[in-house]
């Protein structure tokens, strides 16, 4: 990208530079001009390269020098301690979930999906042609590009039955990614201090959304089969909470898909307590069988505020999500939103919307499905062999992680330390927890690269765990 | 985008479906081949279209019927009126400067560029190119992509004196827009509830984050010359406010540039408070005379948090931003931008560093900056002797908007209305005080479509303002 005419002036010189004294005066602007046979353009170039990399300094008129070294000295930023105080809450700065896929080590530790696994000849084509349209350089509505809106509002109302009526296109706002959506929710649904309903054990990206938006988490315990309701109604009766956040279809991390009569339940509940379900549906573009229907399909009373995003199954670089909401609540979002982000790039929308509208896009998405199940099944199975202390609270019908409960008393972070040695990523389940964790667990994540060494990732989890144990 | 040769049978089909009946069956695929001479391809295509509405339901093997209409009824959503509360701060859904700029008006509200002053063809270039790398479908790390932290750093570092340390690369975060950025700080430096002393008038987005976050404002006067150091310092110690938020370079809307010594001087004065300056850059690419150097290059002990967006000069898309922060403040606001957004999409990091390492951005800065500089002379000519009345505070030396006094009593709401009648779009200065506004103003941004308009545009102002007083 930089490799013009100016570079081998620049390497030239700042080996020069590197013996040089400071405040030695460079060779003339026409010295350099004869010596490499250039413009004089070109040398102004590489010298205001020198200049921006702080090696050089030009005094018009005069010439350029060599840039005294900075003083290096200890920087003292005891001052902020007392600016900052302390933390709300002792987070870690970053998830396990969210680090790097190295390329030498079998990682089952991802929250995202491998490369393999995305539709990158359409997210290709749909960038090189919105390179083209308005989208590049426009600015779009803060709520979202209509063609957008419209599109998510339709997924919804097709899941939607007659007897309910389907939320529209101005009933959503797209956002920068599932997580700005629900950072936006809890500041306008909760609120610092106020409490919120959420499962245990859930998305440690909302917990540590909830945490930063000083909210007060109210946890209730959720299972394979999801939370039970009778619970979550005395929960809400006894907090006063007003709202409650699932992942009713496949959740992360315990794979849990509740029942349509669960989903019913849980509805007839927030409606008695006033409240809103903050359904996160992270997942439903990752369904391995059946067809997973969302609850906000199943209400208009504007109970449930639905987030979906395309970040996981699209690409990690289309950042865009969308919030669907009724009533006042809608306009509480949207003004949060605006607060936060203004609006989202109209290219990233464009190119979401190009990408999920292409016939290619349901093809992808069926051949997708197709290897997530088999690399399920082949995950399942391996640790059903290499892991026989462990237990696989259930084989998930959708999502990308199997939640495996550890022996009582396995040390998780030694055990994730010992694998990491052999070249194993995992994540430890601790994460996932709002409080305490009830038991050990490993999230094992069975979307990441090179599903050949699976097999082999867990004997060595199982190895590591022998050995620890 | 959506122009093919499906369009026309759409409509057609659309027109057909407004006055059928429920459950009725369209014409077979082969029948619609036949009458528009298309290929079967084609006919899906706008089926699918209108299924997409919510017009058609598709039985497969059986054919497509008219979708039957949702039950229409009220919706009661009087229960959220529990659960939210009231809101903390009435504040205006939409800004008047993100209203979108229409063609059949003069427009002097909005606060983007208008697309012939950005690289467009730098911006389609970098997104076609980038379209090609593995940008197009990576995860970037949460702090940014490296190159692009590194060129953000030695922007700062060029302008950074050599008794001063400047920033490295592990110095930036990379964020989703200068509003995204914004927000992270005043969650992870001020706080709800806590005290952010802003200057009066500033920028309506701080004060729309603010209010969002629940900050308490604090503000000091500030006009053609920044505020005083002296009334800082008095409301700082006054208010225990920790963190002053301010546009030292080209203030929105006064157009404000700080002299060196206002720099040092406020410097000083935030250093003995033990508080933050939180610089919000956001005009150094639109410097029109002279050369600015942030308050950042002058401190390295942490106490400036230099926010700089790339959105407004290189493209509305283009939705990248870096706050540069040391300390234990830059994990503080790492964390929040993490729990807020995870991270920014590689996609647009990797155009934005395409665009602003070509050798053709620095030839259109300098282009842009004299189109500006030419617009900027336009619009005070034209206020001079169309508004004879009003009073210019300052012929801004960068930014794009002039910042006009009108006579005291003035209704800006009644201008306002009455110039949109006349076709002239203009921003009521209330919106830029944080508390009541000291008298009636307007801000007129000189970087909107069409400036053979411009004279024209204030000469009806000015008839606007004769009529209403």
């Amino acid at each position: 990208m930089n490799d013009d005419s100016s570079t081998p002036i620049v390497d030239e010189l700042r080996t020069w530079i590197a013996t040089a004294a400071p405040g030695a005066r460079l060779p003339s602007t026409r010295t350099l001009v004869r010596q490499h046979e250039v413009s004089p353009l070109t040398v102004q170039k590489a010298l205001r390269s020198l200049v921006a990399l702080g090696l050089v300094e030009t005094r018009p008129g005069v010439g350029s020098f060599v840039r005294a070294p900075r003083t290096s000295r200890p920087h003292d930023f005891g001052w902020q301690t007392a600016a900052l105080g302390t933390p709300r809450r002792q987070i870690p700065a970053q998830s396990r979930a969210l680090q790097p896929v190295r390329h030498d080590v079998i990682a089952f530790h991802s929250g995202y999906p491998d490369r393999g696994l995305l539709p990158e000849r359409l997210v290709r084509s749909a960038f090189a042609r919105m390179a083209r349209t308005d989208a590049a350089v426009a600015r779009p509505p803060s709520s979202g590009l209509p063609e957008l809106q419209s599109w998510f509002a339709a997924e919804l109302a097709a899941m939607t039955p007659a007897s309910v009526s389907a939320p529209g296109p101005q009933d959503v706002i797209v956002v920068p990614g599932n997580q700005g959506g629900l950072t936006a929710c809890l500041h306008a649904l909760v609120g610092a201090g106020r409490p919120l309903v959420i499962e245990s054990p859930t998305y440690w990206g909302a917990i540590h959304a909830a945490a930063q938006a000083g909210v007060q988490l109210v946890p209730i315990p959720s299972g394979p089969h999801g939370p039970d309701p009778d619970v979550l109604a005395d929960t809400l009766a006894r907090s006063g909470a007003r709202a409650f956040y699932a992942q009713p279809t496949h959740a992360n991390p315990t794979g849990a898909r509740w029942s349509p009569q669960l989903a019913d339940a849980v509805l007839a509940t927030v409606r008695q307590h006033g409240a809103f379900l903050i359904e996160d549906d992270w997942a439903s573009d990752f369904t391995l069988s059946g067809e997973a229907t969302p609850v906000a399909a199943r209400d208009d009373g504007g109970h449930v505020v639905h987030l979906r995003s395309l970040t996981k199954s699209v690409a990690p670089s289309v950042r865009v999500a969308a919030v669907t909401a009724r009533g006042p609540a809608h306009e509480r979002i949207l003004t949060e939103v605006r607060a936060a982000n203004m609006y989202v790039s109209g290219a990233l929308q464009a190119v979401a919307l190009d990408v999920v509208t292409q016939p290619g896009w349901r093809t992808h998405l069926r051949s997708m499905r197709r290897e997530l199940a088999d690399r399920r099944d082949l995950l399942a199975a391996a640790v059903g062999e290499h892991l026989p202390t462990a237990h696989l609270t259930a084989v998930p019908t959708g999502g990308l992680n199997l939640w495996v409960r550890l022996p009582d008393g396995t040390d998780a972070a030694r055990l994730t330390s010992g694998c990491e040695a052999k070249g194993v990523l995992v994540a430890p389940g601790d994460e996932w927890f709002p409080a305490e964790p009830v038991g050990a667990h490993l999230r094992l994540n069975y979307s990441g690269p090179n599903p050949g060494a699976f097999v082999e990732g867990v004997r060595l989890i199982g190895a590591t765990l022998d050995e620890i144990t």
